[in-house]
């Protein structure tokens, strides 16, 4: 199989690493902006060879992968309109995805699967790409009516080859059970970060920040372009769950000021009893 | 030096295997509410005895550890109002655990030390303590101008026998700092855990949860009594930490209303400067 992949970062470099590692791919063309990290993708051997653009990337492969930023997509389909490879993608987003190939793609809309890896780091760039990114990891199909059986299977069988999970949802599912638990964390650690460094006694409030508040804001130092498109994109779910949130941060303002120990106690206690019930079955 | 210990949970535990490693203690001596743990405890090696009350713990010790949720101090503190020793704390808020020493030692106060060792985890009681727990972690020290010298310095000295590092606050400005970096984080990763754990959707939304959501969420399996504590203790400054956050919140949703990409990706980026300053500086 001979693969092509559109931003050679993360997700698509660990993507290539991973079916190397496989046996699964005998060829890696690789295209992107930044031509030094492509450089630094061929030098780790993630990529074989280096395109000037996605139609010359796309023309000789069997799967393209497209992971961009999604703001970017829109312009890639349309670079892709007579691709005869089957496409997948890598994309936070799914509803806006879809809708960008549908418009690009037209008739061969059947071509392309959609995908999202349920994994990451806040580190990003071909440099920090590995094979094991998507051990037991999941990644989520969102197949279009239009897609034939055997494509989605080969997409599937990719991302097997990978160590990944794979789960189906359909595009509006997948973008509201991930702004609940993927964008708004990824807003609400931002917003945090924001703040305290916009303060003028910043240096004394990071000075005291411990290992706490470390792993909460770990996903603040995300890549910026890559969250923006997503936000962007899933706008009105992410509003929705900021409301929803906004909701219950005056719910416990509320026990705060009637110095409601006892609901506190029992909120906190649910939470740490949730969370530890997910962390043992996902285990 | 003989130590008592009361609260042999993650930090007083913790505390006491750090000065066994270091020689400096000759024999600990516990007490606590749940006799389980304490047995634990002298299994571990973590005491050396366990005492009935807080009385009698205090009675032969040189150096009194009052490591319990904060609202247990002022009983804590009623009890120990005929000892001897010096005595600090690992309170996580300080005005009131210093207004309850105020209020319980009257003309002793000058024998008590308020401390707060800023390290911690989610995990709590005797099974959770290391010997390493505060290594090269901060203590911070809030003296009373009725301390003498040699006491702070004696309560200086057994933290850094534990390897912290020790810094000065007073009360008020080591709750404000700690309202900001600490107290808010672990309300809001509670909240959000919450509220997804109250959804009819719940079991489908934590199983699409992945690393972010896992690291972000960290603190909400703290020790929900202890934190009920602190959060009540603390609550002006926790609320006014809130409203601010709340404020911080509309502004990113006003972001997405006007779908401002830029704007969103210049917060973003400011925000992953400022915390990889910060992690480059506190490593």
């Amino acid at each position: 199989m001979r693969l092509a992949v559109i931003g050679v970062g993360l997700i698509g470099g660990s993507f290539a690493l991973a079916l190397k590692q496989a046996s699964k791919v005998s060829h890696v063309v690789g295209v992107g902006r930044n031509r030094a990290n492509l450089d630094l993708a061929r030098e780790r051997g993630i990529i074989d060879s280096i395109a000037a653009d996605v139609d010359a990337a796309a023309g000789n492969a069997d799967l393209v992968l497209v992971a961009a930023p999604v703001a970017q997509f829109p312009a890639i389909f349309a670079q892709l309109k007579d691709c005869k490879a089957l496409i997948t993608d890598a994309g936070s987003t799914k509803r806006d995805v879809v809708a960008a190939a549908r418009a690009a793609l037209g008739a061969r809309i059947a071509q392309f699967v959609p995908g999202h890896p349920v994994a990451g780091a806040e580190q990003s760039g071909a440099g920090a790409a590995i094979a094991s990114l998507f051990l037991d990891r999941r990644v989520v199909l969102t197949p279009l009516p239009e897609n034939r059986p055997e494509s989605v299977q080969r997409v599937e069988d990719a991302w097997k080859a990978c160590g990944a999970r794979i789960t189906r949802l359909d595009p509006e599912e997948h973008d509201a059970v991930l702004a609940a638990v993927s964008h708004l964390p990824h807003l609400l650690a931002y917003g945090l970060v924001h703040d305290i460094a916009q303060r003028g006694n910043a240096e004394q409030l990071f000075a005291y920040a411990a290992g706490g508040f470390r792993d909460f804001t770990r996903i603040a130092s995300s890549h910026p372009e890559m969250w923006r498109d997503i936000c962007i994109a899933n706008r009105d779910r992410l509003l929705a769950e900021l409301e929803r949130y906004g909701a219950k941060l005056s719910a416990l303002a509320a026990l705060l000021r009637a110095q409601d120990g006892a609901g506190l106690e029992r909120l906190f206690a649910e939470a740490r009893a949730a969370r530890n019930r997910w962390l043992k079955s996902s285990s």
